[in-house]
């Protein structure tokens, strides 16, 4: 197969990778904890220059969604960003720190994009779907407040081509686009491109100059992708939230996503900061080398595993399997909250537990709550010591039950909820 | 009252402006004829090196939206830009001539957009209208399909401000953005400010942080301007197009609008490429300096007039008086089109009519068709001749008045229909 790498970066050997990667983290380190308040308290007493390593990065704390929109709804009237950002307008603009744009996501959190061309680095996805300098790009991607549409635009740019901003929405004034100008490729939701085939097709427009397609947003069925294929489409996803950019794309291969070469990926226990073992289900953890915006160990809320082995292109940096779920699987029983992160606390306490999910099931005035542990060997009194600390944590009442280790499936729930839906 | 000049060229004496203006315009015309079709075509046969003055400038064939309109449908297939544009993507891409967006405006009509930033000249009004490096502007301009939103954009980059691109509608999270952004002004239409006004005061929202609007797409009603600055916004209009970009801009003297310093304007008769004197009423026809997009004498549709004597501001540039309605004057008689530039040639056949305007009453079925001719001493025959050379151009019976000099309104009238609606 083909490799056709965007850069150099995509074929380096891993371990070149890794020095490479650590020895650009440390300079941010310290570059975040100059210039964004938040990155200073996540950072608070740690020694910048020991962190070369995952095993160091590690042990930096996780910063999660919540305590962003936490942060920047407490700051909102000095800095809408809550100490994020290395950049804003302002002041900081007359400090030559000056954002090009502001984005609103859902929350509503605020991100920054920077003066750098491809802030997201968007290139190397729309590179790996095939997309080409000269080329014309139809962008069906919104660019009104939330940043998806100028994210691809930004990375289109990079690689030199023209785009269409097309935005959501007037169907049949995008497809006259589509019809008119020929674009050689689509980014969008898969969605929305099944809705303009589907037009064109009930209409008997020709938009069949298209031959590639960016897709993301939303899962890509295979039946759909197969679709797109049928129609002379080769559709490619990526991984990209708003905060952090591009995280992972789809190669030629399509076997999983690639992980991006301006990011440290990690999959941690869901509700912690430790890395799982390669191939477990956990939380993505990302930490981004981009100066303006440096989050340090961001926790996207996604869960996804290590696909072992490398990628046929040639691309050597590691692969994940794609989006397979929720991390943040926080649950009401009997009126309590409990979290992930009380789950990870419970088993801290016991050694002997590996691995440990939490059971609800019953019905809402009815609830029961279940400790299923992997233990490797059960000594006694385990049972009752976990079920204290289950109440000293959780202030529930649960019952335990322990299993051999392996028995839990690799689904990176650590809370599993099985009442039905109100 | 303070100039404040955005650069040195606002200020500059007219008569250099004016030979700095047609010292860019000959190699614009040579650089437009050997890399845009269309323009070839326009410049067919004419000495480009005579064009020194806007006597020469003159003697240039007009071309207006259905021309450009026509030219672009007969191409689509090799030219989706007619032949209008020195840029594109594909080959002209890798000839180095890439074009950063295509968009959409109603027809539909397609127009570049170069990779020089400032692309439409949007920066001067912006400045004019009090923004400056640093700001945070909220652009509700549409991002999609139609090029306002990028227009203003580029512009607000052009001067270091932050944008936050609102686009339209959603208007409630539009609203939270700018409570929590506090951004200091607003840039997009004066209805939809007025909409954000209205909302902020349902709700008891604390917008106050926008001092200053650049409004344009409609039209601002003095008591809506006087809205906006009760609520403390000063809000200035600028006058641009999809085509041409930044036209002319108003500013804080507030009388008419200053025409931009990157385009040559003229004010003719509509129907002609003939410039009428200053004061008069007439379409305003544009060249822009841009070699991305080199429209030359680009009739715009619209009627505006001189506003004599200089800017109180400092500003040297010939001011307009704003939009004084539609050019295109063609209407139907007798299921005949009887369009303005035949009412032109009706008059040149008779160099005694000074200006002219054919009035149709009545009601269809029952149409009235007079020509109301200035003449300043009435030779004898000339009415029955006028009635000939009118049937002669329409194929229509027409009756003639013939009125003393100064008699006609100064409206840019040719063609008046005073027939009931249907």
């Amino acid at each position: 197969m083909s490799a056709n790498p965007f850069d150099t970066l995509e074929q380096r050997d891993p371990a070149e990778r890794e020095a490479a990667l650590f020895a650009a983290l440390v300079p941010l380190l310290q570059h975040a904890r100059r210039h964004a308040s938040a990155a200073a308290a996540q950072l608070d007493g740690i020694d910048l220059q020991s962190v070369r390593s995952r095993v160091e990065l590690a042990k930096l704390p996780v910063v999660r969604k919540p305590e962003l929109l936490q942060r920047q709804q407490a700051q909102r009237a000095q800095d809408p960003f809550g100490g994020f950002a290395a950049i804003g307008w302002g002041a900081r603009a007359a400090a030559g720190e000056a954002a090009l744009r502001v984005f609103q996501s859902p929350g509503p959190i605020y991100e920054p994009q920077g003066h750098h061309a491809d802030h997201w680095r968007a290139a190397r996805a729309l590179h790996a779907a095939g997309f080409r300098a000269g080329d014309l790009v139809h962008n069906s991607f919104s660019y009104h407040l939330t940043p998806a549409g100028a994210m691809m635009e930004a990375g289109a740019h990079a690689l030199g081509c023209t785009v269409l901003p097309g935005g959501v929405g007037q169907t049949e004034l995008q497809l006259q686009a589509i019809v008119d100008l020929r674009p050689d490729g689509y980014v969008g939701t898969p969605s929305f491109l099944k809705i303009l085939l589907d037009k064109a097709g009930e209409g008997g427009l020709p938009i069949a100059s298209m031959r590639k397609a960016l897709v993301s947003g939303e899962a890509l069925p295979a039946a759909l992708r197969e679709r797109f294929t049928a129609h002379g489409i080769a559709a490619y996803q990526c991984y990209a939230t708003a905060d952090l950019g591009l995280i992972a794309y789809e190669t030629p291969a399509r076997e999983g996503l690639v992980i991006d070469e301006g990011v440290i990926v990690e999959i941690v226990r869901p509700g912690t900061g430790d890395p799982v073992a390669d191939g477990e289900v956990g939380e993505v953890v990302v930490t981004t080398l981009n100066a303006d915006y440096p989050l340090i160990r961001f926790g996207t809320g996604d869960l996804s595993a290590v696909l072992p082995g490398p990628c046929p292109t040639g691309r050597t940096n590691t692969r994940i399997r794609g989006w397979l779920g929720r991390a943040d699987q926080t649950t009401k029983v009997r009126g309590m909250f409990v979290q992930p992160a009380q789950v990870a606390r419970i088993a801290e306490r016991h050694p002997q537990v590996r691995r440990a999910r939490l059971v609800v099931s019953g019905e809402v005035g009815n609830d029961r709550m279940t400790l299923r542990a992997e233990v490797a060997c059960a000594e006694e009194g385990l049972v009752e010591r976990l079920i204290e600390t289950i109440r000293d944590v959780t202030k529930l009442r649960g019952e335990v039950e322990l299993l051999s280790p392996g028995s839990l499936p690799n689904d990176g729930k650590v809370i599993e909820d099985t009442r039905p839906v109100a």
